[in-house]
């Protein structure tokens, strides 16, 4: 892996990424001059025991684009600058403009409930400078490099004293509120481990704590065995959809033998799962020969300074569509009550995706 | 409150709600002849640790109405039957015709997890006659009987031991997923206390353990004494954008002095519960001048046979609209790690609608 760390003028980072060595004199654009004053913070939301975040600079948009505009597409136009250059390069990394979290967040404001600064970061990762294309057709080497980026961004992030807790995701297509369509996910980086893996962190250490084996590990096993609802069975990593689905094409991948980040699976490993995504989402693809949307996310281990041998890196898909036409709308059991209804079996599902043949060898 | 209580020829039963007394010779129409049958079933989902639901037969529509068919709609035509008779009555409940919760659910497949029937109930309850009208346009003792019948539902299906919890729940606007816009809402009766009331449940009891006191009570007071976000102030009842809000324009409603359910409120204290409604609905739909989209809940205590003194009752109002041509997408923050981004500030926003006047006197 090529790197090359810039900084843009109004003092965000961008780094590039490459499978061949960079030029070194590139030079890091940005769409505004000023440094951006984020000043987040967070309540604490006593009925849900769980933070909440405010990040009002986020409607300070005193930028207006031309239509048409693509912030992620390299370009050297001086008038109306992207966030990335022109060069050779495959993969790019730089610090959101409106961010959620900031390492600068300080002095949040006195209330009736706890408040704390949103310390952090929100990163943006451009999966590829075509705008047109998908992250499942990607060259398998090209994916293969962004496991390493997702992998290295967990490390650098995690190795802040003030975050614990790194989450690399991707929204995808209109049906889940993207507007900018050009391939490239999100990093967001928490000062506290947020409810989802927190809850999910205490479940698997008590399971770890019982059976001196991983929770994650024991149902890819039992995925793996039964191929009922298996997408992918390689040397290392699995495809599924998971038997306890709660969309209708939910889909896991996840390394065979727990792992507990990206960052601590071998090279061999992160090929292998690079060809499971790229199986999935060729799959999602060619299932109705149109584009698949989905919100992609990456749980790994805290990054809290604490042992986690029960933690197991895995990566999670939830397509909000039922059928090719019907959306599975969140609506007063998953939202109200937490409990998902589905009018569909994984196992039904999965035949679904099985039968979609595709070929990695492109 | 009159009531009659009727069967379907399918065998699903229908309960009809006036102020005024009701003839008592009215039959109950079915959109179909045949039983329902609904064998949904629960399955464990070991890493967030919550049941979820299937409910297959859902998929299993033979009826194919014909275009503009409103189900909802009071009717005598015996070719199109709807689900509800022509009739002097103002409020309507009825079995769903596809639950993901029935009381004859049993055998449960046999899976690497653990699973359960999904035993329960799925009403809906059809607010208005009027196909066109809304919650916030019916008069104060018409959402006044309201209460009265969810009250009773609570209490009728909450009386049922394998029903331990009763979520009341609207979804309003096609920003929801909805699609049949007859004013009306539906009542889930689960065999478990679900995920989000159960973590509420939790943190209430250890409050009131460490504080005699319940946590949702000082919160309404904290509310009530600040009066920043406040937006009704009733002798019995507030109105209010929580500190906490998680979406833009989130409100609560809530009585002052803790009450485990509609049920367990006087009736004064349920006709200030309705101008606390009223109130409330007229402001959203006054902010933009259009209907105002969202999803509303009733939490109340478990069903569980246990004492809760630590339960407090409220309705909650999830809107979807950030301003009035954006709506708020769960993206990859909210719905892969539960860890909700505000880019407004609850004190902002209630001050939108607190300058929305509205008259209670229609």
């Amino acid at each position: 892996m090529h790197r090359l760390a810039l900084k843009k003028p109004d003092g965000r980072k961008l780094i590039l990424y490459s499978r061949r060595p960079m030029a070194p004199n590139l030079v890091a654009p940005s769409p505004r001059k000023e440094p951006v004053v984020a000043n987040p913070h967070m309540r604490w939301h006593p009925l849900r025991g769980e933070w909440v975040t405010y990040a009002t600079h986020r409607q300070d948009r005193t930028f207006l684009p031309p239509p048409e505009y693509n912030p992620l597409l390299p370009s050297n136009d001086v008038k109306n600058p992207t966030e990335l250059p022109v060069g050779a390069y495959d993969i790019a990394c730089f610090d959101n403009l409106f961010p959620s979290f900031s390492l600068t967040a300080a002095h949040p404001p006195e209330l009736s409930v706890p408040t704390l600064p949103a310390s952090g970061a929100c990163e943006v990762v451009v999966f590829s400078q075509e705008a047109k294309g998908s992250l499942g057709a990607l060259p398998l080497d090209h994916l293969k490099l962004l496991l390493d980026v997702w992998a290295e961004r967990y490390t650098e992030l995690g190795h802040n004293p003030l975050i614990n807790y790194v989450l690399p995701f991707e929204n995808r297509g209109v049906e889940v509120g993207v507007t900018l369509h050009h391939p490239h996910g999100q990093i967001y980086a928490y000062p506290v481990i947020p409810p989802i893996p927190l809850r999910q962190m205490e479940l698997e250490q008590a399971y770890f704590k019982a059976n001196h084996r991983g929770l994650l590990a024991d149902m890819v096993a039992d995925e793996v065995k039964s191929k009922v609802r298996l997408l992918y069975d390689g040397p290392h990593v699995a495809a599924f959809i998971p038997i306890c689905a709660r969309y209708a094409y939910e889909t896991w991948i996840a390394p065979k033998v727990a792992a507990p980040s990206l960052a601590a699976l071998t090279n061999e490993q992160r090929a292998d799962f690079a060809r499971a995504m790229k199986t999935v989402l060729l799959k999602f693809d060619g299932l109705w020969h149109k584009p698949f949307p989905y919100l992609m996310s990456i749980h790994q281990a805290p990054t809290d300074g604490e042992p986690h041998p029960e933690a197991h890196v895995y990566m999670q898909f939830y397509p909000p569509l039922r059928t090719e036409t019907k959306l599975k709308y969140l609506a007063g059991t998953e939202l109200g009550a937490g409990l998902f209804a589905a009018d569909s079996l994984p196992e039904d599902k999965a035949k679904d995706l099985q039968a979609v043949e595709v070929s990695l060898d492109v």
